[in-house]
């Protein structure tokens, strides 16, 4: 293992949050990561990765905040992971979510990252996973994931936790129209934020009435951050609750192989795409200019390589 | 060839919008693209491909109207993509320009598309050459793309074209500001919109100077479409004499060459994919599990398949 890797992991696991937030940024920019990998692979599967999803407004940022603090609480070591663009990590929030943000983010035992969207929406999907499993190896036990959940992207990040959390607050079908479309086949847990403004009750029920029609079992647990984090504790005892279940059950172990394996197969199309282009450049052109298309020149490359 | 293609192929040749706008489609969503391939790479390699890049509100949809109606008085048919999400096309600009666009959208001999940014941004990029060279197999003469040059792909965009048409428009240092970060060095035509405006003339004698000064030869072009097109015949003649350069010095065809071959790039990464998920799913799991990582892992695939 190189110099600069192998302090940077010792500063890390020190709890130096400069080293945490450097080797996030290898990660992000695929820098020479093959060890920072092997680190990972050694010492990752142990943290329960949950990604929280809803509409902007609903409140994500706040209630991530309350259940981190409340694992703290309970001894545990607590990552954060904001991509919604309207997070107040990443800009956009009412001053007051913050001051709640920056209040966690002096408790040494939670660490907050917020990601871009610059890159290609399959990128940060894919460096989601990642990240989370560095939380993980660094000794993370839980690693919060904050997400819009509008566009493919966010559902596609949701393949990468354990748990989805997906947030509605009240006021009408919209929320319950968003619930509806994709996310509901991915939630693992619903929330009704807010729960002290009027009209919960009224969402609650449908929600409810909704999941029965579709014989479904899904807990929903009602929460409101101001009214004295009312709910907060029950829905943090689920979580737990989940990830002894899923401990139990290997799963845990089961999405840090998906990611590796994902990363594995990015390595392998990286190595590819250089050997493939200096066939293109060396044979590709001429059997383009002889007529044949892009499609025979790829069967072409196949045979010759015998894949 | 399976009859779909033949007849949608037969139809798009005949001119039928509705054709060359499924054909479109099918290359964007990389659709059984295989036999559609194999037409474009026999009929393609004539038309010339020009790319107008400019802030928002640089008047890039009039430009390209006025420049497309002039091309088709002198007997051309003209294809144009736009990628601009302020584009009247898809959307945003102001009513006069939706019914300029909208006029010449019912001349039989020009072909409008506008481009979703949905995708990844080199999702885009690639896209544009390869439905720029659709166009020019289906006897299409000059094929415009307007993108906005703001971000990564619109650079990346530029490459897939043969000549690209910088756009300023009076009103101080922020254009040239713009036209310095990254579109100078791309730049084969420099064009002043809106010359009647004040502040033309300062922009223009402070873009040649900047010009001189770089040692560079760059045609800087004048034109506003609301004064009667003034310089929109120099600009098409320009075009016009750059199109033959480009052909005697078989560029056309070294475009399209480079297109196809990024063509059969993806096409033999996608047939890799299959091959890799498959050998992940047998062995690379059991490696992971043995503590092998990612990189490690890839290395193995490498030398396990030769390659």
């Amino acid at each position: 293992m190189n110099g600069k890797i192998r302090i940077l992991l010792r500063d890390a696991l020190r709890g130096n949050l400069r080293a945490i937030a450097r080797l996030i940024t290898m990660i992000e920019e695929e820098e020479q990561d093959g060890e920072l990998f092997k680190f990972i692979t050694k010492n990752a599967g142990h943290a329960h990765i949950v990604g929280f999803t809803g509409a902007p407004g609903v409140g994500k940022s706040s209630l991530i905040s309350s259940v981190a603090s409340k694992l703290c609480e309970k001894g545990e070591r607590v990552g954060i992971i904001a991509i919604d663009p309207s997070s107040p990590i990443t800009g956009g929030a009412f001053l007051g979510d913050r001051i709640r943000m920056a209040d966690i983010s002096l408790n040494p035992n939670i660490f907050i990252r917020s990601m871009g969207s610059r890159g290609a929406s399959g990128g940060i999907a894919r460096c989601t996973g990642e990240v989370a499993l560095l939380m993980d190896a660094l000794g993370f036990n839980t690693v919060l994931i904050e997400t819009v959940g509008a566009g493919q992207s966010d559902i596609e990040i949701m393949k990468w936790v354990h748990t989805v959390v997906v947030m509605l607050s009240p006021g009408g079908g919209d929320d319950i129209q968003f619930a509806k479309a994709g996310l509901m086949e991915i939630a693992n847990i619903f929330v009704i934020n807010k729960c002290d403004l009027p009209g919960a009750e009224i969402t609650y029920r449908f929600l409810k009435m909704e999941l029965e029609e579709a014989g479904s079992d899904i807990p929903v647990i009602r929460t409101s951050v101001t009214k004295g984090n009312e709910g907060v504790p029950q829905l943090v005892e689920t979580l737990t609750l989940y990830s002894k279940e899923l401990k139990a059950r290997k799963e845990i172990e089961i999405l840090k192989y998906m990611i590796l394996s994902n990363k594995t197969k990015q390595e392998i199309l990286r190595r590819m795409e250089e050997k493939i282009d200096s066939w293109i450049l060396e044979k590709g052109k001429s059997l383009l200019l002889s007529g044949l298309s892009p499609d025979e020149c790829a069967e072409l490359w196949r045979k010759e390589n015998g894949i």
